[in-house]
């Protein structure tokens, strides 16, 4: 079968740095390897520089974004336990059924998909919630929500942030915020393969997390025994070494930009991307002051002569080698969603994704 | 810092096939693109072939070894539910925890480590047990327990099988045997490096299914919804595509090979290594008739001047860039595991293994 290659703009994955492809053919060594965990330890101190945090406990988890989801909340909630949990988008939808799974009394704060959530109104959900959870970026949506200010009025909550789009592409300021367990994925800003979820900790949440949580594979604490050197490298689980690999090289890259670099550059492009859709006469569904750079939700117009909106993509995939995202939930079939992430996040490839729908739109 | 390379033959992973680490480097795809739908397909297929299962319900879960294995029991087992374990090393226990924190009432049977579980003894542990999970091979102790003979005396329990460390390596034959639940890990006979589970669930056990797990990610219902086309790739979870191309890669190596030819290969280099090792004078664990070919269990002999077993490892480590593995629990301190598994078994990897033991232990 042929291998394809692809620009790809849709939700995640983003197209991969050169580094990290080199990374990944690697020699493989093994968990417990000098080189290995001088690797590891590497990465871990780049995971805190992106996270803009000191926390300890910081990791690649062994799983995608969505695992790295769910380990936030089963190291956290006891059953009975009260969450409050924002939801303007699928991933505030999954954020409340995995809360509910392990048994906490889920209180959600809901705004409409293509809406900002209202800091105010999570703040005052409940009086003393055991945590508070917010995504930052709505993959869903193309929403930023304000964890900042959720995080500083979270009182004794602790405070989850899901950063799985928005870390790399967006201003994410862990300790500053006083956010205390965020998670990413891999595959979005940080322009690595899907896989790993980078994940972090405050000591405060450490120190209030559940002993012995319902799951095995993602206890917080039995994985801190062998990622963190004073731990005795304690065997939990053989670590995804490759991708680990991976991981490292796509931080270096980042990091050798400077954040702020990598912010700027997924702001300019996000821009580009914007001002061109518009001046085509598509219309955005994020409002502007709460809009993503790297993940775009655009209204799917009229289409010309039977054209449906998956006919679109497939002929953006087909004639140019371009990946779009189809809208989910109540946004199936209404919105297309283009990402512009890791070292997709290109002038060029904005440049040839306009002219490549205003062709297929015949606009 | 020097990239290094090593022959690994520790406890997994491996070395992993030249054809894997090209596949590594593979074109990003989206996870709904349609060529990944195709070698996700395959994949499958191929994993049907090599756990020998009809089973429509065949992934490769997005996770390591480990978390095929809370995979398992997360799907089947509601608290209350009894479940008999049994253990005779660490991925027993394992199994046993894992159980156990899912509110299940565990009855182990055990052995001691480095002996095989008698099937009778598991067989009449409870009259009505929900599941019966035995590990195949014991990778920290180098024994094959007796899964056929659990498995045809399993009853109404559903079976489960950890095949970590057989699958590809020694005859594992799941439709045959009646194995009900399975999983595996990529870094040991299957040459790829670790961090998916290959995961297989029989119609029966589909049937009982827990229908809404504490685990959301570990969810197999919801996984089906993306790895069957019959779902509607429905989104759960960004696959890991980079992985996937690894796994489809190397169960290719191996079904050109032919699974049987595999499990000759890695037999005929157990073989060579054990009768190395017994003619340097070193004693074996596990019993002759359960043990494993391709992770052999040596007990540490007196060592000359002052050397420690980690010493032993670290020079086979610095002088050869051997990895062998050191024992686990009780084992600690008084074995070595060496494993032959994958790209690593072949017969001149053995030889070198045991020259270089020889030289260090200077024998």
């Amino acid at each position: 079968m042929a291998i394809g290659d692809r620009v790809l703009m849709g939700p995640g994955p983003a197209n991969v740095y050169p580094e990290v492809v080199a990374a990944l053919g690697r020699p493989m060594l093994g968990h417990l390897d000098p080189e290995f965990l001088a690797v590891l330890e590497e990465t871990v101190d780049r995971l805190r520089a992106v996270f803009r945090t000191d926390n300890r406990l910081t990791f690649p988890l062994s799983g995608t974004g969505s695992a790295g989801m769910e380990a936030a909340f089963v190291n956290t909630l006891r059953p009975g336990d009260v969450a409050v949990v924002g939801v303007n988008g699928l991933f505030g939808q999954r954020m409340a059924e995995i809360a509910g799974r392990l048994g906490a009394e889920v209180v959600t704060v809901e705004a409409p998909w293509g809406e900002p959530l209202d800091p105010s109104a999570v703040e005052s959900a409940h009086p003393e919630p055991a945590v508070i959870a917010v995504v930052h970026a709505e993959t869903s949506t193309g929403v930023r929500n304000d964890v900042e200010a959720v995080a500083h009025a979270k009182g004794g909550a602790l405070m989850i942030a899901d950063v799985v789009t928005s870390l790399g592409g967006v201003e994410v300021e862990l300790d500053d915020w006083g956010v205390d367990v965020a998670y990413s994925g891999t595959q979005k800003c940080l322009g690595v393969p899907p896989g790993l979820a980078p994940f972090t900790m405050s000591q405060r949440a450490r120190e209030r997390r559940v002993e012995r949580p319902s799951s095995w594979y993602l206890d917080a604490g039995l994985i801190a025994g062998y990622v963190e050197a004073e731990g005795g490298r304690t065997y939990h689980h053989t670590a995804p070494v490759s991708m680990v690999f991976a991981l490292h090289a796509g931080l270096g890259v980042l990091l050798e930009e400077g954040l702020e670099a990598s912010w700027a550059r997924h702001q300019a492009c996000g821009e580009l991307l914007q001002a061109g859709l518009e001046s085509m006469g598509l219309e955005l569904l994020a409002p502007k002051d709460h809009r993503l750079p790297q993940l775009t939700t655009v209204r799917v117009p009229d289409l010309p002569g039977g054209l449906g909106e998956a006919d679109v993509r497939r002929m953006l995939l087909d004639r140019y080698r371009i990946e779009i995202g189809a809208g989910v939930g109540p946004l199936a079939g209404r919105v297309w969603r283009i990402g512009c992430m890791g070292h997709t996040a290109r002038p060029a490839n904005v440049t040839l994704l306009l002219a490549a729908l205003a062709d297929v739109l015949g606009r």
